[in-house]
């Protein structure tokens, strides 16, 4: 009898509370489905296939495979290694197909942003020219939210709930505070697309509460609005809470402020940004002299196993169980994506767009999710949310008191082939 | 017959996840003792009895007072007024006296850190001096965990359990993105002391679990020593996550960085510290030459309610409740205190200490709390810390899957003397 073909899992780029719970449902259905052989995991994403660094997921305990469902971060690890062009990094194409070739692999589960929609859309080709029968699927993950064909992505939801929670509770200290310490700026993720910053607009349920500015970079952005806004609800509420996105862009759309230190860029040769809550603060408190201090969560925001959506982690493991259904159905280079059915009640199911098209896409904050004035959501924008923060995901907790996340032991399978980097 | 005398609660300083809670064991135990006519909140602490903004917290619904628990920051409003010695603040102490007698104020309840209990203590030798009855009974509350005579702070076990956590959960994600984001700096609150920084220690149950490294300002800090500490995590595990105290200090003392900005030192007269992570990054960037980043968690750890400490919920409340007990038993001038009873099994009670000498006390982390390198914590501390951060105190959620946080309406008593300030 021929052995069933192998799977290979891999996560890209920046973690997320969920991708782990993408991962499971992968696992957990191709175990269900008897059609697949070894479930096998690449450590780092493509890295680990390229470097032949794999390890046989399928030897993990069933309870360690179903608690990815509570670890934040990527289990698998990660990596920002970008494949550019076939051309320009062939090499590492053609390494990447031998590898699989070596370990008889016919299904690449590859869960990211673009960038690793575009990885997956060129290994697939790449296959296919070469005859290599090989099956292709992309599942979405990125906290920025900003793929396209898909109504949110996996990750988005638990950040949303967290830095809203997060905007909700600093502003309660603030309003506490304020006869001192006037003005909080809270600082969150969202390079080019302002759906992080917009999440915290949530938290503002009536007219005091935080936070009472929203800055979103699809909104230009400009140090006289910025003292104008301040102003006015200093004028109303003695205190104002801001968040800003970190990518913050002025009306010719340049960043407002450049991390300038020796590792600007990240390996994809995105700028790395910081600053932005350190820049209001100077501005605000020369313009508008009052105290001003400010927080930036950076990686905790997109970590926060501890207070994620319930939703997201369901739907997160729905387009890992989906990915490995349609595989065995025979589709073929496509992205999972998340569907909101039409009706009064929130129902989400899945569907499937081009990996090629999902890489050349980018989903900005629409415009009608945007205030007039640029400096906060609309009710459009809350209905897109509401729904997507529902239910609190359960958290293991040890005998510490702290949350108890799994690891895999990661035994790696034998090399079948030299050393490549 | 005589009506009852009225007691007057107020909150002081950086807010925390439970000083309401202690808010809420005063409002509860003296309703139930029958022996408090009104129980009246002060708005802003200190402030609010200047100003004579004072609001009744009996007419407040239960409902509303019970929310208290789930309500992070200061609910009466909470303020940075600092009265000084007797003679240079005598007026404002002379206000405070006659607010007081205005409003049949024979009860003082106040909660906050050395400074509010040097202020009590002063209003309670002024109305001794001055033959008019009164009862001054301080409640500790401040995440630095800095006060002495009370085993722990009411405040520092929520901060602990979160900070805890937030490294825990960044850590994974350095973890997963070792090959490119190898180093994170966790930037945490403590202006003088090491506690919270401390408290992310629990978080690194084994040697590859971050927190790495945790400087603490009791242990002197220089650059050589983190450069050499950060290569030898890195030879070992090929990332590193370091938390900081905000306030680390060279071999002389100094700290290593001030914000030298307009508004660099709070009423208080203390020094606002910022900016240590990022010149930890700016020195690891350059000698150790790998990618860091860094999260400041500001005011979003001291107020994050959503994953607070259920015993510390239940210790600040028993504070509030046993002020009023004491108080009612007679004791005057002294502060709650929280006693952690002999034996294997954790029992925390209460204890009392003079107001003037929690006023002039200070409580670093011991040097048997730290390490010999001066980069982490003991087994000792593990074993101080563990029952503190034990239980996930109950979050009200609405209906937008955010946090409910209560609100009061604060209607004002009408003022019975002439505007002071």
């Amino acid at each position: 009898m021929k052995p069933k073909p192998n799977a290979i899992v891999a996560q890209s780029g920046g973690p997320t509370a969920v991708i782990n719970s993408s991962a499971c449902g992968v696992i957990q259905e191709a175990k269900k489905s008897g059609k697949i052989g070894r479930v096998i995991g690449a450590v780092n994403g493509i890295l680990g296939v390229l470097k032949e660094e794999l390890f046989n997921l399928s030897a993990e305990r069933p309870e360690t495979v179903e608690q990815l469902k509570q670890t934040p971060a990527a289990a698998f690890g990660s990596c920002r290694y970008k494949l550019k062009s076939l051309q320009d990094s062939k090499a590492d194409f053609d390494r990447v197909l031998d590898v699989f070739k070596a370990h008889d692999i016919r299904y690449f589960f590859y869960a990211g942003g673009n960038d690793s929609m575009d990885t997956a859309d060129k290994v697939n080709k790449l296959a296919a020219d070469a005859s290599y029968e090989l099956t292709c699927i992309g599942i979405p993950k990125t906290v920025d939210n900003d793929l396209a064909f898909t109504d949110h992505c996996p990750g988005y939801p638990s950040v949303a709930k967290y830095v809203a929670t997060c905007a909700m509770e600093a502003g309660r200290d603030t309003e506490a505070l304020y006869t001192t310490d006037t003005c909080t700026i809270l600082e969150v993720m969202g390079r080019d697309s302002g759906w992080i910053a917009a999440a915290t607009g949530l938290a503002h349920r009536s007219d005091e509460d935080a936070p009472h500015l929203v800055y979103m970079p699809e909104a230009a952005f400009s140090f006289e609005k910025l003292v104008n806004d301040v102003q006015e609800v200093l004028k109303e509420f003695g205190r104002v809470f801001i968040v800003a996105g970190e990518g913050l862009k002025d009306d010719k759309g340049q960043y407002i402020t450049a991390d300038s230190g020796a590792f600007a860029k990240d390996s994809f040769g995105h700028v790395q940004l910081g600053g932005v809550a350190e820049m209001l603060k100077a501005v605000i408190e020369k313009e508008v002299k009052i105290k001003a201090r400010w927080n930036k969560l950076g990686t905790n925001q997109r970590s926060a196993m501890h207070f994620a959506s319930l939703t997201d982690v369901k739907e997160a493991y729905m387009c890992g169980k989906m990915a490995v259904k349609y595989a065995l159905q025979g589709v073929n280079g496509k992205m999972v994506t998340l569907v909101r059915e039409k009706g009064r009640k929130y129902k989400c199911t899945t569907g499937l767009a081009e990996l090629r098209d999902v890489a050349n896409g980018e989903k900005k904050v629409p415009r009608e999710f945007i205030n007039e004035k640029g400096n906060h959501i609309t009710k459009a924008m809350r209905d897109y949310l509401k729904p997507l923060v529902q239910g609190e995901a359960p958290v293991k907790i040890g005998e510490d008191g702290l949350p108890v996340f799994m690891r895999f032991k990661r035994k790696l399978l034998e090399k079948k082939l030299p050393k490549y980097m």
